[in-house]
């Protein structure tokens, strides 16, 4: 079958999406598509006809072990939300005007759910003029909150990141054994999977974290300070991870109570900061002790330096999966990751459909969280620990991580 | 010569500051101490007459291997400062009893200005009062402020980390190709030396950080603006690195025009915060632009899993070479590194008088940067580059990095 692949990157930056574009670039090689396309920033890009050769960018093994280790999109990414196809088909007429044009047959987009909501419209509106283009999703997202699938490829190296971070948090914040209250920021907007992250630190050589609080779990003012006031009297120091999404008990964001400027992006989601500053300014005024905030920010989902292997390895797998797939025919499907087991860890890939994923949202179970709602149970740990194991030694040059860019 | 020696560790922790502990233990041993005291946070832990036996504690290969990839204090710190001996003898008959109980021949203080200026103290009141006990000073700290020294070790993993990251940012920020305006706080009081690191991060794989704010230059809101505004228009990112201690020309910190608390500390120090976040909300407010602000925090600090290699065999070498001089009968004096050359990078160490470093500062000078305020010159490159060379690889076990906690 002749023609060519094209792939795009949406949505937040991770430190593993390139991986997944590796393995769709080489799948589809391969498999013998002629020209593998990049489209420069998404879909958004596609419509103003911004596409690269990948194969000229990506032409030696060492660019292709560099891209493993480069974080955010290699292609840059957009937040562009395309309307119902029932509602204005201009922009798909003109998006398939520009398929056709560069001769596409295979079609892939690696994201979240906004950009699996992408690929569900394209391939409801390719069906509906009867299109031969295969439309594939690979999943990406540090947020881990995409259904269907056990976890998402960005989860397990933002949760290592998570888990190293913290442990060297927690070794600074003891130094002066002050009974120092520290108050840490994680993302995670409704699911608290990467809050949770922080319960790994916990081990042989680290206290581990003393508090926990995720969305799932509603926010009381009151009895957050009272665990702080008991924890804080007992503890040499007192370090707390709270998601950026921590919700009063009648559903506004914590953060809300702050009077910092906030922003609100075309998929209507509003960015949410300052939940450690506020809470670190409670305690304070509440408590006779210091406290410090930390956000750990947006190193969280680009700290390529300390990448998960079992990560980069999966998203690898899943952009191979997605290319496999396509070039059997398959269409409308996300690639999925399903574990086999926890101990020894096993885990495959597997096909669903993209309308059961796009816009939905995977919460943490709460009954992976323990009675007292400070901390997470064993399940979680099990869940999670194989998913940070293992590492891709970082290229320094020069005394600094090596990464590809484009031209 | 019989009699023991006594360590402590003293001021904000650093990446290396255990690996010049592991030197000075090591270098005692060898050189006969019957043991090796550690003070649990500092002077005002050994007022308390909180000290442990390091010999016990470290005992192996592997527990030196672990203390030198272990961030923050292994023994704890203070900000205490002591009083001058002339205005109050009480607290140095107090120690200087603690001290001939344990019979210790030979004190060791690792820290920046304020901890020289304790071990000045002490060695001159030891003097005074015809005590046997020789004092070293072992310098540390991220902030490179220390008079007498071609740089402190602590500088060169924090240096190395923040060139790392700062890579890791600007993949992360050109993502969505929109102008977007990034502010980088990074510590640094009164020198730049920190955020002149930022300038490491330019190269073959990264465009480099456009912008440049530190205490040594006066801040110019306006000017600030324009330059923002045009970069902004050139530019398909604009990522900016900031000192958290930049001045306006009055001479009050940036920060203090935001309304965030503040504290100080016995040193009469105030925590310095919120300059990014200011500045953001600063050219939101008067750009078409959006905008975010990212501390670096502590981790800059504490993040031991990218130290520098170079750094951490210095800090070692300088803990050597305190109690070298010591068991050879100095006191009173600071182990400053001098370097031979910058390329090969050769660097060794000297004695220099305690008293010309203790409550001084050395500042980042401003002749290595550039005319128009905005960049770094090759001389500081070429100085700062050989200090983040190599790694020392963490130990990962269940794929978070290991430490050696005091138990």
């Amino acid at each position: 079958m002749a023609g060519n692949a094209i792939v795009g990157q949406s949505g937040g930056p991770t430190s593993v999406i390139n991986s997944s574009l590796a393995g769709v670039f080489q799948a589809c090689q391969m498999r013998g598509a002629e020209h593998v396309y990049g489209m420069q920033h998404g879909i958004e890009g596609l419509l103003s006809e911004k596409v690269c050769d990948l194969s000229q960018r990506l032409s030696s093994f060492m660019d292709i072990e560099l891209l493993k280790r480069t974080p955010s999109s290699f292609l840059g990414s957009c937040r562009y939300k395309l309307p119902e196809p029932e509602e204005n088909q201009e922009v798909y007429e003109k998006l398939f005007r520009i398929l056709k044009k560069l001769d596409i047959q295979w079609f892939f987009y690696i994201g979240g759910n906004d950009s699996m909501d992408t690929i569900h419209k394209l391939s409801r509106y390719g069906k509906s003029v009867g299109s031969s283009i295969r439309f594939m999703g690979v999943p990406k997202t540090i947020d881990n909150d995409l259904m269907l699938t056990d976890h998402t490829p960005g989860y397990g190296s933002a949760a290592k990141y998570i888990g190293v971070v913290m442990k060297e948090i927690i070794r600074d914040a003891t130094v002066y054994g002050n009974h120092f209250v520290t108050i840490v920021e994680i993302m995670g907007r409704n699911a608290g999977w990467l809050t949770a992250a922080a319960a790994l630190a916990r081990g042989e050589d680290c206290e581990g974290v003393d508090l926990i609080c995720v969305p799932e779990i509603p926010f009381h003012t009151d009895r957050f300070l009272a665990k702080v006031e008991k924890m804080q009297q007992e503890r040499k120091s007192v370090v707390i991870a709270v998601s950026e999404g921590v919700k009063l008990p009648d559903g506004r964001f914590v953060c809300e109570l702050s009077d910092d400027q906030r922003f609100v992006d075309a998929f209507g989601h509003t960015s949410l900061t300052g939940t450690a500053r506020y809470l670190a300014n409670l305690v304070a005024k509440n408590l006779p002790t210091r406290t410090r905030a930390v956000e750990l920010s947006i190193l969280q989902r680009c700290a390529a330096h300390v990448s998960s292997r079992t990560d980069i390895t999966e998203a690898f797998q899943v952009g191979g999966a997605a290319a496999k797939a396509a070039f059997e025919d398959v269409s409308g499907k996300m690639v999925a990751l399903k574990r086999l087991s926890n101990d020894p860890y096993q885990c495959t890939t597997e096909l669903v459909n993209i309308g059961d994923v796009a816009n939905f949202e995977k919460k943490l179970p709460v009954e992976w969280i323990n009675d007292t709602r400070t901390d997470m149970l064993p399940e979680f740990l099990a869940y999670a620990r194989p998913l940070i194991q293992a590492e891709l030694t970082p290229i320094y040059i020069n005394g600094l991580t090596q990464h590809i860019v484009e031209e």
